[in-house]
């Protein structure tokens, strides 16, 4: 798998991880980044995860086989509709938006058509920015296909699954409505409950505090537009996820105010049961 | 500080490390180990966290100048009160005990007249037993010494506190109220949620999982007997701290159902900034 030019829209912590993983591994011979930041674009081009940045998006998708959109979850459908009349016919879209209905929605009825396979690599970091981006990111990592109705989008779902993994990842084919319900478990309940840990300890309790601490709401040091944007475009299953989970802890507040302590140990070992089954 | 000899009694993860690190710095020329569990025994001995090793507390604690506890918690009282017979008049007690306040009750009106130093290293692992112990466990991380009225306690508190300073910990003096409120938030709480979020995940979603949901579910593999223990033993300040983490996502939820970007973005800024002033 070899490309000779992508171009990569949104040039943060996984566009330039993407720009990265692609010249590391020969993936693509030129990669050209979009971004509205100069600051972005710079930074991005001196640790050589571009060969070049511009900020109009129509000049910078231009000639590319394959367009990897990698903006706020909210700006994937608008990124597509704008640079499509500037590609070729063969161009291929695939983005790293973390919720997959909202944005199919957002392209309306004829969204099966477009040269677009929907993508969700799972890989990420608290931290943002193209500074923290690494080649190694995609690496043993799942990487999400949405492939609707199969027929003529069966090659272009190879094509675009072929290069999330020649970045070094592992494709996971799903639909788009068991993906935000899954992600709105595995990834977004997640964030919420650490920020909500996060916001009510106070801040002089923290010299009093240990690893578990630290793990818990490490995700909360995430950037809040992207995450608020995120919430947004899976609003139902993360609201069922968070009635899940309320409904869950609440179990746990009745089992220790009547002082339950076999309940309590059942309670706890199905959490552990799952945890264990993860692996370290 | 370097002790002729001291005794550990419950020899799991957190007694190992103590043995371990008291051996690694010289702060005791013999360490003798006491645990119901023979296996725990022999898996400390030949680490070489203990000399030697009994499951008779009488015999255990004979000659030792100093006995620490790291059994479960509600086994700290009992241990105190069983073993004070067998000791020498300058022998003094100290614990690792994930709560304090429940434990002076269980002492009775008179534990502040016993040798007794209420610790609790702010140190673990979600692994559990002897042959996961470090002798590097308490390094850098906070011990706090519970301290109540000072006078004649006060050499008691500095030889404890220095003992486990000389383990590698920075002591911090709080009462055992204050310690049992802010540990309720600051560690009990972050359990009860990762355990709650494990719990409402299929184990068939685990493969479309990433770094954060692996984070904030890590200590939800601990010991379910132990954590048990620690809910039950600081019942009232665990209620208040979900009680007032459930309050704050509800709110949360009240903001996603209304679609109010600025709002969330706001809500995720305030766990931010806790989070960010702890550090990575």
């Amino acid at each position: 798998m070899r490309f000779e030019q992508i171009t990569i829209v949104g040039v943060g912590l996984i566009g330039g991880s993407v720009g990265l993983a692609a010249k590391a591994r020969a993936v693509a011979a030129r990669v050209v980044g979009v971004d509205p930041n100069p600051a972005n674009l710079s930074a991005a081009l001196s640790r050589g995860a571009l060969d070049a940045g511009t900020p109009d998006l129509a000049e910078g998708v231009r000639g590319s086989a394959l367009v990897v959109i990698c903006t706020p979850v909210d700006r994937v459908a608008p990124v597509i509709r704008a640079a499509l009349p500037h590609v070729g016919p063969s161009a291929l879209f695939t983005d790293a938006g973390s919720t997959k209905a909202r944005i199919l929605a957002d392209l309306g009825p004829d969204a099966e058509q477009l040269p677009y396979v929907p993508a969700h690599p799972l890989a990420g970091s608290e931290k943002s920015g193209p500074e923290h981006a690494r080649p190694d990111l995609f690496e043993g990592r799942p990487t999400v296909l949405v492939v609707g109705t199969f027929g003529a989008n069966w090659e272009r779902a190879v094509t675009v699954g072929r290069f999330w993994e020649a970045l070094g990842s592992r494709a996971v084919l799903m639909s788009a409505e068991e993906h935000d319900r899954v992600l709105a478990v595995t990834s977004h309940l997640p964030h919420a409950v650490a920020s909500a840990v996060a916001g009510v300890t106070h801040e002089d309790w923290l010299r009093v505090s240990a690893g578990g601490f630290r793990d818990v709401t490490r995700v909360a040091a995430g950037d809040p537009d992207l995450w608020a944007a995120i919430f947004l475009s899976n609003r139902a299953p993360v609201l069922a996820a968070v009635d899940s989970f309320t409904a869950r802890l609440a179990a746990f507040r009745a089992l220790l105010e009547a002082g339950d302590r076999a309940g309590l140990v059942e309670w706890l070992r199905e959490g552990k049961q799952v945890r264990d089954a993860l692996g370290t």
